[in-house]
């Protein structure tokens, strides 16, 4: 094989395009010029907020079993495609927020930093989610941020601000979407769920309630806003909890599914450079990954990809010199530096309890600082226990933002082969939007009508 | 097409062991199980040191025309296939130094920080140049670096330690490689540097004799240690002119070769936390990237494989909180930052020297700054310059080290799909041996020897 001048994706494209299975599968397409070799049935979108590629690295040798002498591979490691560009729309510079990147994925288009899927006008960009219901698709999230958060909110609705939390929550009655899985109860009010319920949506609010669910519709708020770190709650894996039920109300629709979940708070720990935090949602995400594996290796018709919007933090796997990264302590850390601040804010024995919660005896200089911060309050107190954990780990920070690092792109299933190599935050969208069915032609010239199909709605 | 329980990795090796032309290819290996469904018959190894992702991702930034909307992509974005994991031998933890990571990447087998190709119990390990030797191959390498740097020394010889650089330059007599190109005069004395012109080689030091250069051998020593920086002799692309000569030389042997190339002061920038400058030599080693490029487009028997050895100094593009990143004013940087404080501290109007030397007014905030740190010398007047272009572009860094973020890795020519998706360093080397021709086999019984066959020289 000899390289063209053609950028490295065209050609792949043009291969494709000129593969024995495209002259099937091809059609008008009113998004971009991408045609599917294999079209799946249903699509599962997966985004690790702020998860960028020092996350996924730090992730393998905090799983890294020491007693072999291989560094095992990871979920992210065996599904790895390509990277993704981040960028936002000019008007914002080089560095995206989570509305930017969620309007991105969600649609095809960059915008303004803070935009939910509406351009740099404010006038609203049609969204996967959408397209996917107009072609009798279900449609579903399953995040652990609350569920009008930015990335969920661009896949459902358009808001000029991602700030506008109520308005975003209102908007959710018209997506007609059948699951919606997360937090944000306080974004609900008993009024706007009265709604919900006289749409057909069973309402729940406690986790053990969800096995009860057996068909959408759906809408499940287990959190005031977001979900608890996972850290904070071991072994509770919720987001695959939630993951797995999304995906056994959504098969329900012969015509397919499309599916988000997101591993939202990746970037909460990120933002607060907690990186104990950071690794338990990363692990929280990772098993909902495998769930969706698993899904894909028993449907083969299911395309599932995976990115991050974005990266947060400037995490570094080494830091000030030190050539240096001692993952084994995080494994020992049993609560978030905010849980562990706020216990050892309330008691009299706090530096023993906090000695227990880190797994690790405090010296006198960690001990005099803690101390000092102790005196200021939970947060200050919580920003040195991270600094600690940073100082014995060395793990590096730049920023308690986001960073401009472009992001990786994990994928399986039918036309996976698409997300291979560089591409932009768009392009994936641009990507899956070519993968979903053609709008269905009406049977005779009678039944043609100016008007979008009716989406078909599964029973229950 | 569905996933299966195996690695994604391990099922396109399993696709691809079965496609058509692998029959034709098959055959022994001692390297490991990897076969090549069309081999190439040149193949050039391009090392970004320190270049982790950031890196890239800053690169098409620093060159994006803001007078168009779109982000040009770059010569990395055109050849992305996929990512490498880092981490040496377990004795040194997660993050890797040059050595443990260029004795990978040339040899396929870890080992520990500061090793030049030399397993953990110090015993030598065949690298790719020298088995390409054994095949009649001709054998390079170009750097910007002093030749007998960690990296193209992993390439080249054996050591225990990468310090020992005289006896390194004096291994260099022993391996019969074409093409030295870089800088290090300081550790070929004349005594020794007549033993290579004994054996040979044209030795020259001026970048002008490399014209006058027509057939290997050579060694080319063109500045005492490394060569100047990019930034500090703009548009001078001495690595473009290195490579070029160098692909010029080796394609002379009808039995093909293997070169090394190596953008080796993009780590020497990053361990500085010089932005300016590191965004000069990416540009340094873009430059030579698409002169390889143009090599490949030319000749389709060509493979070009790049990656980085490992992440230098956790640059991040945002910083502090703030969702930024300004490299125009990178741009209008004249020098690096050694550079402009050694003019600085020899100069009367240093305040306006410098000024103009950054392409920017400096505040009265920064002169106050950068006046103390005058006062103690060239050295901390540098790190002062250097913070007052992070805090004017937003840019991070959170050492002066190493970190274990993963690297990118890319390629173009024949069997660079074997290259797709996640792999460790170790496997790109292993992948190299796999691509490289099979030692012919005697032409009578007779002529069977128990020694490797003798390797083939090109002429002059």
């Amino acid at each position: 094989m000899s390289i063209t001048k053609a950028p490295l994706l065209l050609l792949g494209m043009s291969l494709w395009l000129s593969s024995p299975t495209f002259a099937a599968e091809a059609g008008a397409n009113e998004t971009g010029p991408v045609k599917a070799p294999s079209r799946p049935k249903n699509i599962v979108i997966m985004i690790g907020d702020g998860m960028g590629p020092s996350y996924t690295s730090a992730y393998r040798y905090y799983k890294d079993n020491r007693d072999t002498e291989e560094v095992e591979q990871t979920v992210f490691d065996r599904l790895l495609v390509g990277m993704a560009s981040t960028y936002p729309a000019s008007i914002s510079g080089y560095v995206t927020d989570s509305a930017a990147a969620a309007t991105a994925l969600a649609t095809g288009v960059k915008s303004y930093n803070g935009a939910i899927s509406v351009d740099t006008q404010k006038q609203p960009l049609p969204t996967i989610l959408e397209k996917a219901k107009t072609l009798g698709m279900s449609t579903g999230v399953a995040v652990t941020s609350q569920i009008n958060h930015a990335t969920p909110a661009a896949f459902l609705s358009h808001n000029e601000s991602r700030k506008n939390y109520d308005a975003l929550a209102l908007s959710y009655l018209e997506t007609n979407a059948d699951v919606f899985l997360g937090g944000g109860q306080k974004y609900f009010s008993p009024e706007l769920l009265a709604q919900f319920t006289a749409k057909g949506y069973q309402h729940i609010t406690r986790f053990e309630e969800l096995a009860s669910i057996n068909q959408p519709k759906v809408i499940g708020l287990f959190a005031e806003v977001q979900l608890p770190w996972a850290i904070d709650e071991k072994d509770a894996k919720k987001l695959s909890t939630l993951t797995q039920k999304a995906l056994n109300l959504l098969s329900q629709n012969e015509q397919g599914f499309v599916l988000l979940v997101e591993g939202s708070l990746i970037d909460w720990a990120g933002h607060n450079n907690d990186i104990a935090a950071a690794m338990g949602e990363m692990d929280e995400f990772a098993n909902a990954i495998e769930v969706v594996e698993q899904f894909v290796r028993q449907n083969s018709d299911t395309l599932m990809v995976i990115t991050a919007d974005h990266n947060t933090g400037g995490l570094s796997i080494g830091a000030d010199g030190n050539y240096n990264w001692n993952p084994e302590i995080l494994r020992n850390i049993s609560a978030s530096a905010d849980t562990l601040a706020q216990a050892a804010i309330a008691s009299d024995t706090w530096q023993a309890d906090l000695s227990r919660g880190l797994g690790f005896e405090l010296t006198e200089e960690e001990t005099t600082k803690l101390t000092a911060a102790r005196t200021q309050g939970a947060e200050p107190l919580a920003i040195e226990i991270r600094h600690v954990i940073d100082k014995r780990t060395d793990t590096g920070w730049t920023t308690g933002g986001h960073t401009g690092m472009d992001v990786q792109v994990f994928a399986a299933g039918p036309a996976s082969e698409l997300f291979n190599g560089h591409q932009d935050n768009t392009d994936i969208a641009n990507k899956i939007f070519s993968l979903l069915p053609k709008p269905k032609k009406p049977k005779a010239p009678a039944q043609v009508s100016t008007t979008a199909p009716a989406p078909v709605q599964p029973q229950g």
